[in-house]
């Protein structure tokens, strides 16, 4: 039996055929286009860098911790817990302890982490569409199956429609982003609390043939520029035992590069995802650059509140422009409906300006920059819509 | 119906019942203990903390890094792809090209990228006990069968064995650990030959009906403290595209502190890799903390040879006691056989000497520290012994 496909790379090299994974044959690897462009406005980044106080407080932090990089850094990561806890309770006035918070490399990681604890064959984890486009990676990734229901026209959520879906296909996990991915929309917490009550006993069913709860996931990467008036998921934490509320410092605190995302539960779920990680998952550099950058936590807060404005000003600009626009709670804006997106996406590149194209057609995702960028990005729309 | 076991953490709160998956109830968290003792032979860290010089040149690239960690960091970390080539070509006298190196969080992270890859229901991942402990944790979060041959008396492995319950079981991957954790065994390269030969048409059935090969992993996150003589499988790859070899940063660069794993192998399997991995999931201070230190690897490697000169008189030192000690071409030592190996073990502890209790009955793993570590476990285990 010779193999079929030969992977050597010459023809001297016997030949080998990898055992890839049904379902990944032909498979892309995930991301936006990495290109160096003066007006990068395509993955959400916050435009502000550190300030020089933020970036040498997180150099001190790294260049105390190189010194012992020899030894493993603390599995539990304690102290970063303890901090993160703090920040929800400075940020949405939520007390919380250490050990209700987990964090991993990224709030990708945590997802998968929650996937690998409750998903797997024959179970499924549910979202509603448009939404963040990694949800299915994850599920592909821990063989879970992945379900969608349906967002409304102004991509807000029907109760009644999640609750149907959630008794139809009893999940082990629901992905509820807000604000939403990449529409920006942020759900009433009336609606997340129906669907956390639906949930409680709409899981898979136990090895006892009883069911358990399916758990929510409210998926607050965005959560800090919510609008005045919105409310965090971490208020209904309490009541929840099936909830977890995932965060990120990627967004408003400004730190992609750093990778660290978190989510707050109850104990028992942490308890969960403990058992699946791997060990010393989180570096020390990680976690000293993660603590340092807590400390300067008012200063980065204080950020947040010209991104909210810059936002708002942007969304009424565009929809002066005859555009329309999702309500956002978040630091990006969908915007359409344009009759040849990509048309429109590729005139701003040619412009020195990145934007993202995603969500449904005829849509185009913005994220929110300084107030140049956002100058140079409507002068440049202007001048591509006239065309 | 009542869910059975409530989570909730007081009686007002509503129960809810978490749907952990089937196999995962009542695990705990992988992991040594992390005890705070003068002396810590226990998880195979490299005893020497970084220098000065190369401290500092940490610092120096995560401050610059700092600044823009607003940003995404580079999902395809090309820099640190080819200045890990560089290193091997210079550790191992083996070309390769960046595109054939990956890396993550840790080599556990490279793992768990492969069984995703190659891993899943119905397949399955062989390897031969005893060996590393953290093998079957990978295949349970992969949700691949685990199925372990056995190694000789001296630790070594049978090919015959080996080439037997290949054909028996068709893995989509064999995890090969040499030098082996926690025996210290080195494979002699005729064996991992036999193996990969084998593999080559022993691999799952594909979709066609055709013999896909199986994924031959040499673990080589010790490699760098074999002995002379002892040939690195990175010699092999260029024959064989189904072999990937594993390395670390956490041992003979004295890293573990940092979390980077990596492998080498054919640019096709490293493009299946990409496909699984979460994306950015290397963050900018990993990426820029590992080039600075790579530029330090010849006073690293200078290292290497006092650490392999510490261990085998380590050993000598060890037989001269009359232990038994398997041979070891890593930086830590077997020795047994105890009659009560956990009294010896806890005997060290009260003495302020921290090894594992890990490996067949009887035995136990001392990693290998600075000459006053080892004149500190030497002593007291003379005590603990005479007792």
């Amino acid at each position: 039996m010779t193999p079929a496909a030969p992977t050597g790379s010459s023809a001297d090299v016997p030949t080998a055929r990898l055992p890839l994974r049904a379902g990944l044959e032909g498979l892309h690897p995930y991301g936006a286009p990495q290109l160096d462009v003066p007006v990068l406005l395509n993955v959400n980044e916050n435009p502000y860098p550190p300030s020089d106080a933020v970036a040498a407080d997180v150099a001190d932090a790294v260049a105390k911790a190189a010194r012992s990089l020899n030894r493993y850094p603390d599995r539990d990561f304690g102290e970063l817990r303890a901090e993160l806890a703090e920040y929800l309770r400075v940020e949405s006035g939520i007390t919380l302890a250490a050990e209700q918070i987990w964090a991993a490399n990224g709030s990708n990681e945590v997802m998968l982490h929650l996937l690998q604890a409750y998903g797997g064959p024959g179970r499924a984890v549910l979202s509603f569409a448009p939404t963040y486009s990694m949800y299915p990676e994850y599920a592909r990734d821990t063989i879970t199956d992945w379900v969608t229901g349906r967002r409304e026209e102004d991509f807000g959520l029907d109760a009644g429609h999640a609750v149907d879906m959630i008794a139809q296909h009893r999940p082990a996990v629901i992905l509820l982003a807000s604000p939403n991915n990449p529409t920006g929309t942020a759900l009433p917490l009336e609606t997340v609390e129906a669907i956390l009550d639906a949930a409680r006993t709409s899981g898979p069913t136990g090895a006892d043939g009883e069911p358990t709860s399916a758990v929510v996931v409210v998926d607050e990467a965005y959560g800090e520029f919510r609008r005045a008036g919105t409310r965090s998921a971490l208020t209904l934490l309490a009541d929840n035992p099936h909830l977890a509320v995932a965060r990120t410092m990627s967004k408003a605190f400004g730190m992609a590069g750093l990778r660290l995302g978190y989510l707050a539960a109850d104990t028992a779920l942490i308890d969960h995802l403990r058992v699946v990680r791997l060990p010393y998952h989180l570096s020390a550099l990680t976690q000293a650059a993660a603590l340092a950058a807590l400390r300067h936590r008012e200063e980065l807060m204080a950020q947040i509140a010209s991104l909210r404005s810059e936002r708002d000003r942007l969304v009424t600009w565009l929809r002066g422009r005859g555009l329309q626009v999702a309500d956002s709670d978040a630091n990006f804006v969908l915007f359409g409906v344009l009759p040849d997106r990509h048309r429109v996406w590729k005139g701003l590149l040619d412009r020195g300006i990145l934007i993202r194209e995603v969500g449904p057609d005829g849509w185009l995702r913005v994220s929110v920059g300084t107030p140049e960028e956002t100058a140079a990005f409507t002068t440049a729309l202007e001048e591509v819509l006239e065309q």
